[in-house]
C-alpha cells in the first residue's frame, strides 16, 4: 500500500480540508484531549465546532480502569457534555467480547479480573458476576497457605480471565490469576496491549507489560480487545453504523491509534503530538508502524487555524 | 550433535555407572534436594555417599531470594552440613557479574534492586550499596506525587538494576524500577529466566515473568545471570577448577538445568522427576530443549539402587 506523505495541520486550508474530509471523528482521550487532569488547549472549542458542523464525535480509549459511566463524569469535570453511547473503552470492548464472542452465560459463568473497577462495572451491566479485581483481600501480602482465593479452592464457575492495567498489581493478584490461566478451559482476555502508561510527565508500566508477565508465566497468549485490535472497531462500526471512508481516527500513538485506523480501513488518521510521539516519528517510513494521513502539534490546532 | 538416548537410573548397574562417570556433581536445589520445606527421600544418604567416595558436591540454584549464607542455614535445617563456598545462587552470580563484568565501583556506584534480600546481601559482601529491594516504603500503594523514590528524584549513583523474584512485587516496585531502566546508562541484569516458581503443589509466577514485564515496559532485554546462562558456569568452573568432562549437572528442569549442563559442555546431566518434568518430556526429542544423559524418578534412587 502506498501511503501519502503526512499533511501537517498548520494553517487555515489544511484545517478546512481535514474537517471537510470526514463525518465521523474517533478520538483517543488521554494524550489527545487531556493529559491526566489537565484539558489541552482549544479541545473544548474543537469539539463544539464539530458539533456545530453536524459531525459525529466518538471517544475510543484503551484505558480499562474506568467504565464508560466514569468517563462521562471525567468529561463533565472539564465542562464537556458527552453521553455514554459516544464512549468506547477497552473495559467495555472486553465485556462485549466476553458476551458476543465467548458467549459466556450471565448469572452462571464468572470472570476473574486482574485489573481495576472499570472492567467489573462493564461486565456487571451485562449481567456478569466477576471476582478478583479490586477485592481488598488481594491487597494483602501473598501467602499460599492463607490466601482465601487458594485455600477455599478456585471458583469452578470462572470461565474467563480479563486482565488490564492495575495500579494495585501485586504478587497476590499475579499468583491467583495464574492459577486460573493454568486451566485450559478458562479464556484469557487482555484489555489492551500498551506496554507503558504516561502520567504526570513519567512513563509508568502499562496494561501490556502486566499482561505480558501473565502470558510469560502461563505460556499463553491473550486475546487483546483494545486498539489496535479490530474487535474494538467492529463494535464501534456496527453500533454506530459508520461509513468507514468518512471516518477519521485521532490519536497520539502510532502503533495503537494510527495502526487501528489504518488497519480498520478508515478514511483517515490524525496524529497529535501532545502524547508520546514526535514530528520525526510521524514522518519517518518505518515497517513497525503506519504513518498518519494528517498530524498536528495538538488537536486544538484544528480550531485555532480556522479563527 | 548426536545425543544418546537417556539412561534411566533404575537398578544397581545404572546407578554405579552414573557414580563412576563423574568426580563433580552440580545440584539444583529446589525440586531436586527438597520441595519447599520438605527434604526428598534419601537425599541426605546420597550426599553422604558422594562424600564418602571423595566426590565434590556443588549446589547451583536460580533462587535469588536467598544469599549463600541463608542457603547454608537451609541445608543445616535439614541436618546437612554444607559450606558457603559450595553454593552458587543467582543472587551471588548476579553480584559477581556486577563486579567482574560491569566493573561497578564499590562505595561509589549503586544498584537498584527489584527483588528479595539475597541480592542485596551478596552485593553488600562485595562492598556495593543497593537501594529499592525490601525497603518497606515500596510496600505502600504507588502514588506518583508521593513516592519518596520519585519526589526526591532518581539516585544518580545507580548504575545497574538487578531484578529477580519478589513475592512482594507490586506496581510501586515496577514503576520505580522502570524509571531507572529508562536511563540508557543503567545496566539491566536479571537473576534468572525461570517463568514459574513451583511451591506447595502450585505453580506461581517466577523471576522470569516479572523481569519480562520490566523488559516489555522498558523495551530492553536484560542480561540473565542464572542457569542456563553460562556466566554462572564460568564462575563455578574457574573458582572450583573443574574438569568439565568429569562434571555432571543434576536438575529438575530441561530448559534451565539440563540446558545449562549441555551448553556448558559438562560430561553429563541427570534429570530428576521430582520437580516440573515428566518421563515423556525427558525422553522426547524436541528442538526447544536438550535431552538429559541420565534421568531418575528422584535423586535418592542413586543411593537406593546401590543398597
Amino acid at each position: 500500500m502506498t501511503e501519502s506523505y503526512p499533511v501537517k495541520i498548520s494553517n487555515k486550508s489544511t484545517a478546512q480540508e481535514f474537517l471537510d474530509s470526514f463525518d465521523n471523528f474517533l478520538f483517543d482521550c488521554d494524550g489527545v484531549l487531556w493529559l491526566g487532569k489537565h484539558l489541552l488547549p482549544y479541545v473544548k472549542e474543537t469539539l463544539s465546532l464539530l458539533e456545530k458542523l453536524g459531525k459525529q464525535a466518538i471517544f475510543v480509549t484503551n484505558n480499562s480502569t474506568k467504565s464508560r459511566a466514569a468517563y462521562c463524569k471525567k468529561f463533565a469535570s472539564f465542562g464537556i457534555d458527552v453521553t455514554q453511547d459516544q464512549i468506547f473503552s477497552s473495559s467495555y470492548s472486553s465485556a462485549v467480547y466476553v458476551r458476543d464472542f465467548l458467549k459466556l452465560k450471565p448469572g452462571v459463568d464468572k470472570v476473574w479480573i486482574c485489573g481495576e473497577a472499570g472492567i467489573a462495572e462493564e461486565l456487571a451491566l451485562m449481567g456478569y458476576d466477576s471476582i478478583g479485581g479490586t477485592d481488598p483481600r488481594l491487597d494483602e501480602p501473598f501467602d499460599a497457605e492463607r490466601s482465601p482465593f487458594l485455600i477455599n479452592g478456585l471458583d469452578p464457575a470462572v470461565r474467563c480471565v480479563v486482565a488490564g492495567l492495575d495500579s494495585k498489581i501485586n504478587y497476590h493478584r499475579l499468583a491467583i490469576t495464574l492459577q486460573y490461566l493454568q486451566k485450559p478451559e478458562v479464556h484469557f482476555v487482555g484489555t489492551n496491549v500498551d506496554s507503558t502508561y504516561p502520567q504526570k510527565g513519567y512513563i509508568f508500566p502499562g496494561a501490556g507489560s502486566v499482561i505480558n508477565s501473565l502470558a510469560c508465566a502461563s505460556g499463553r497468549e491473550p486475546i487483546y480487545c483494545g486498539k489496535p485490535n479490530q474487535n474494538m472497531l467492529n463494535t464501534i462500526v456496527s453500533s454506530k453504523n459508520l461509513q468507514l471512508s468518512k471516518s477519521c481516527m485521532v490519536g497520539d500513538r502510532l502503533n495503537t491509534d494510527i495502526r487501528f485506523g489504518v488497519e480498520g480501513g478508515l478514511g483517515g488518521t490524525l496524529l497529535v503530538l501532545t502524547g508520546i510521539e514526535t514530528e520525526d516519528r510521524a514522518l519517518e517510513e518505518n515497517a513497525e508502524h503506519p504513518r498518519p494521513k494528517y498530524y498536528a502539534e495538538k488537536l486544538g490546532d484544528v480550531y485555532e487555524n480556522l479563527q
